[in-house]
């Protein structure tokens, strides 16, 4: 199968997979517009933690491009840029991180000319989409030594190749153990309101080629008690300091499923996905979607006009839940804070290059 | 507001409203074929565990309407009836008990003309329809004074007037305590794949005018551990001799999810819904429906063409998760077994005539 990528840079422009059109049209989105990747974002054409990161870091460079090379003062349009993509979704830690990382590099060039500018925050932003597509191999590689042979496992929402920049997070790790002959059947939880496992995990694992069944939501509890699932895996938003995961609703309900039927419940990540600013999963902001998330599915309307709809689009899954967290650089354990601590402080002789 | 009723005989003929319409349109069908109704069983026009008993009941006495009152050898005319009817779904047990009970009140006028059958076994139904309006009512008493004053509950599927003769039983229980001012909020799962929260319960609980908001399935989870949720509410499509019940799917996930936020599971229905022949739910077949049912959402197609699909249309959750059948005659604790066995018991003089 031909590699396709969610998000990529390409010929001084964004590409981007319209996820709304999926299953049904692979549409590509060709912009150098930031506004047209700030609403793609917000409506949810581009999506998953990691892709919204990547994304957001190539976006924050495009007022650039149409600047003269030579000139100077570009500053305040990065920062604009930036200022735009923060207001778009407030839960998922990756756009905030990617867009610090950009700020930063911008500050480390400020007073230069644009070409100069260009140079060093395009580095930046393929540095971050270098480094997610490291991490989504290395967790398909770490999550998948955890699955034993002949695996049934079920997942929620979308997190593979197009929640990301590389393979995926929780799919990475199934598509890694189904290439090593680990997968028996996944089940695909549909996750509504928005369908991402139903239009987009259904289509990549057609795609991969990876035998798998779509479930509605409420069947997981019943496909646990019955289906001998070795484990269920899911992706993040936002992970707090304390191993608290804030990732698609549905996911803690899942997690509760899962201890209550003892099955490993792993959450697949990269690290770029903890917050340590964040203490707590009560200080992840929870972003609530409009009703008709809920009442509308296309132009169908399903629910009587007017009725009240109470839509969150995350949980949070308290730490005390997850069986593990796969990182590219571990798979983190109870504890959770300090295994979490541990892992940023390893990285950083790593980084200052004191190692 | 009006009285409606799901399913009514009405000058020799069956109406039902069509409920795959709601909550857009209100249709009413006025049929004196039985084929018409097998199919709208079938095709979830008709639904809801006693509403089907009641609908099936009558449907059994159409084929007499079309001889001549005189005329006799009308047995094979019903039988033929109650074996249609019989192949329509399979959970329900209220489909078979009213069967049941139509070919037993056929079997003691067998011989006798058109008229006198027609008599009898329409007696026989209207009991059917009697009784389960007086169970709802009872359910909705009983199933009220559980509740604390202010409380906020969650329920999933449709329970109410459309799935039953009379006001429901999980929404007869919510409606008679809102009556009692004791409702402050209700949560309502949409119910995949066919959104019978969304569409039917939203709509009652809108005409009732009782403070509610439609909720995904998956939220429930998030809802428990958040909302101070005092009762979960469900009803049920059979209930075995030892407490386990066959519901919507979904059930089961919600009934170990308020096990795990020590919130009390109600499980509400008639005594008629209690199938003392099938000794644990593992006796109880489940309905598979098709792939469609998850996979489109009116004409839009949600997967991806040829994605498989599981979709099981009950599950049972097991009577150690209950912690009581709210039933018209008494309210029933663990261990159900015993209380089960019991009020059928009580029930055998008082309607002998013996007490």
């Amino acid at each position: 199968m031909p590699e396709m990528r969610a998000v990529d840079w390409v010929h001084e422009k964004i590409r981007f997979i319209d996820q709304t059109r999926l299953p049904h049209e692979e549409v590509s989105v060709l912009t150098d517009d930031v506004l047209v990747v700030a609403e793609a974002i917000r409506s949810l054409r581009i999506r998953g933690a990691p892709a919204i990161g990547v994304a957001a870091a190539f976006a924050a460079i495009l007022p650039l491009l149409s600047r003269a090379p030579s000139s100077t003062g570009w500053e305040a349009d990065v920062q604009n840029a930036i200022e735009l993509l923060s207001g778009t979704r407030p839960t998922a830690v990756n756009l905030f991180s990617a867009l610090g990382r950009i700020r930063d590099a911008a500050a480390s060039v400020l007073g230069t000319n644009v070409n100069t500018a260009l140079g060093r925050l395009l580095e930046e932003a393929r540095a971050i989409q270098a480094e997610d597509m490291e991490a989504c191999t290395r967790i398909g590689e770490n999550g998948a030594a955890l699955l034993p042979v002949g695996a049934t496992v079920l997942t929620h929402c979308n997190t593979g190749m197009l929640a990301t920049a590389g393979e995926g997070t929780a799919l990475a790790v199934i598509t890694t153990a189904a290439r090593q002959g680990k997968i028996a059947h996944v089940y695909v939880d549909e996750t509504r309101p928005l369908f991402q496992g139903a239009r987009l995990t259904a289509w990549e694992l057609m795609r991969a080629g990876v035998n798998a069944s779509l479930i509605t939501d409420s069947t997981a509890g019943m496909v646990m008690s019955k289906s001998g699932i070795a484990a269920v895996l899911v992706g993040a938003d936002r992970i707090a300091a304390n191993g608290d995961v804030a990732n698609k609703i549905g996911t803690y309900a899942l997690a509760v499923l899962a201890f209550y039927h003892k099955i490993p419940f792993y959450v697949a990540a990269p690290t770029s996905t903890i917050d340590r600013n964040t203490p707590s999963g009560d200080s992840i902001p929870i972003e609530v979607r409009e009703p008709t998330d809920v009442t509308r599915v296309g132009n169908v309307q399903i629910a009587p006009e007017g009725m009240a709809v109470y839509a969150p689009a995350f949980d949070v899954t308290p730490a005390r839940l997850i069986s593990a967290i796969i990182t590219e650089r571990a798979v983190l354990r109870a504890p959770f804070d300090s295994s979490i601590q541990k892992i940023f402080q390893d990285k950083v002789p790593a980084r200052g290059g004191m190692a």
